[in-house]
C-alpha cells in the first residue's frame, strides 16, 4: 500500500467527493459480507475479490483526500472537510478489518475452531441457494424481482455458466441452475429458498405510476421532515 | 480503555467462545448501521448508543481474549486460537471505525458536507417510518412480523411512549404511533411505509407443522451440502 508518485496515475480522479464516498460506503458493506462467505464457503476465490475491493478502496481513499485538499481553501473549509476525511477513514479501517478476516483461510476449515458457528448463529447469516428449473426467480434480473426488499436477503455472489460474479449489479438476471450466496435472516433464507426451488411464486409487484409514484414520494418526504422535527424536538440533537 | 485488574471485574466471563465471537459480530453490523443513522437524524442520543456498543466490544475482546489464553494448552492450540483472536479483533475494528463515524456530530448538519447525500445515495439507505393507527403491523411484535424477511428492512430502532429503544429484539412489539427508524433499500423501505401506513395488508406466513419444518430442514441441509461440494470441486478452496 503506497501512495500512487504521480497524480495521473490516481484513479477514480473524475468522480466527485459525494460519489467517492457514497462507493466507500458501499463497498466496506460488501467487502464485510464477502469476508464472512469466504470463510463460510472456504472459497479463495471470493478471498481473491475481497482483497481487489481492498485496493479499490485505497485507491478510492487517495482519490477523495487528493479532492478534498484541492477544494480546502479556507481554515473554515479545512475544518469541515476533516470531517469526511474521518468517514472516508472509517470505512477504509473497515475493509481492512474484512481483509485480516479473510486471512483465517491460511488456516484449513478444520482448524478454524468456532468459526462456522459463529457464522451460522449470528443473526444475519450466509446461505448458499440455487435457482431451480420451475423456479418462477429464472430469467429476472435482481433488481426487477427486488429480492432484498422481498425476502430480506442480499445477493453477495452469482454462480452462473460463466462462472462467478461478486456483488452482481440489480441488472444481473438470474437463470435456472444458477447458484447464489446471500446474507439475511434464517426466516427471509427459508422464504427465498421456497422462491428458488419453485415451491412458492414469486409476487411481483404492480407498476406504480409515475404520477402516484410522485404524489408518494411528496407524502414520504413530508412524513419523514414531521419525524426528524419530533426527534430532535424531544432533546435529540444539537 | 484499560484492561480489568482483577479477573473477576471482567465482564461476559460465562459466556463461551463460541458466544461471544457471534455477539462479537452481531454487535460489529448493529453499531455501523446505528452510527450512520445517527448522523442521518443529528440523533446525539443515538451516538451515546455505539459509545455503550464500543465499549461492550472491548469488554467482549477481553473476555474473548482471556477464554482462549485459558484453553490454549498446546503450540498447534494456540496457532488454531490465535485465529480466532483475528475476528473478534477485526469485529473490534469495525467498531472503533463506528465510533469515529459519530464523531462527525461534533459539526452541526449545515457543517457536514456531503454526507447526508452519501446516506441518501447508498444501497442501502436509512429512513424513519411512522407506524399509523391503521396499519396490521401495529399489535405484533418485530419477530412474528419477520419484518426483515418479509420486506429486507432491519429495524434498528424503535420510539414508543418510553423513549427510544435500539437494536430491538424480536420480542418488542410495534404499535399504533411508534416511530421506527430501519435500514434497507429502497423498494424495501417504500414497502415497509404501505404497511406501515395501513395503505397495504401485512401478510402473515402460515405456520409451518413442525413436521414439515424437520424435512424441510433436510433437505435443505442435503442441497447445501451438494452444493458446498460443488464450489469447491470447482478449484476453490484449499
Amino acid at each position: 500500500m503506497s501512495e500512487p508518485e504521480d497524480i495521473s496515475e490516481l484513479k477514480h480522479i473524475d468522480m466527485t467527493v459525494r460519489e467517492l464516498l457514497t462507493e466507500m460506503k458501499d463497498s466496506s458493506e460488501v467487502i464485510v459480507d464477502l469476508a464472512y462467505a469466504s470463510l463460510m464457503y472456504n472459497s479463495t476465490s471470493m478471498a481473491e475479490k475481497v482483497r481487489e475491493i481492498e485496493d479499490e478502496m485505497d485507491d478510492l481513499k487517495f482519490a477523495t483526500r487528493y479532492k478534498v485538499l484541492l477544494s480546502s481553501r479556507t481554515r473554515e473549509d479545512a475544518r469541515q472537510l476533516s470531517g469526511l476525511l474521518e468517514v472516508a477513514s472509517a470505512a477504509d479501517r473497515i475493509s481492512d478489518a474484512a481483509s485480516d478476516i479473510v486471512g483465517l483461510l491460511r488456516f484449513p476449515p478444520e482448524k478454524r475452531p468456532f468459526i462456522t458457528e459463529m457464522l451460522s448463529e449470528a443473526d444475519e447469516k450466509i446461505r448458499m441457494i440455487r435457482i431451480a428449473d420451475g423456479s418462477s426467480m429464472a430469467g429476472n434480473t435482481i433488481g426487477k424481482l427486488a429480492v432484498e426488499a422481498n425476502t430480506g436477503c442480499k445477493i453477495i455472489a452469482v454462480k452462473n455458466r460463466r462462472g462467478w460474479t461478486y456483488d452482481p449489479e440489480g441488472s444481473a438476471k438470474l437463470r435456472a441452475g444458477d447458484t447464489i450466496i446471500v446474507r439475511g435472516t434464517d426466516d427471509g433464507a427459508d422464504l427465498l429458498t421456497e422462491y428458488a426451488s419453485g415451491k412458492k411464486e414469486w409476487e411481483f409487484e404492480e407498476p406504480v405510476s409515475e404520477e402516484e409514484e410522485e404524489t408518494s414520494d411528496k407524502e414520504d418526504e413530508k412524513n419523514e421532515e414531521e419525524l426528524t422535527q419530533e426527534l430532535n424536538g424531544e432533546g435529540d440533537g444539537e
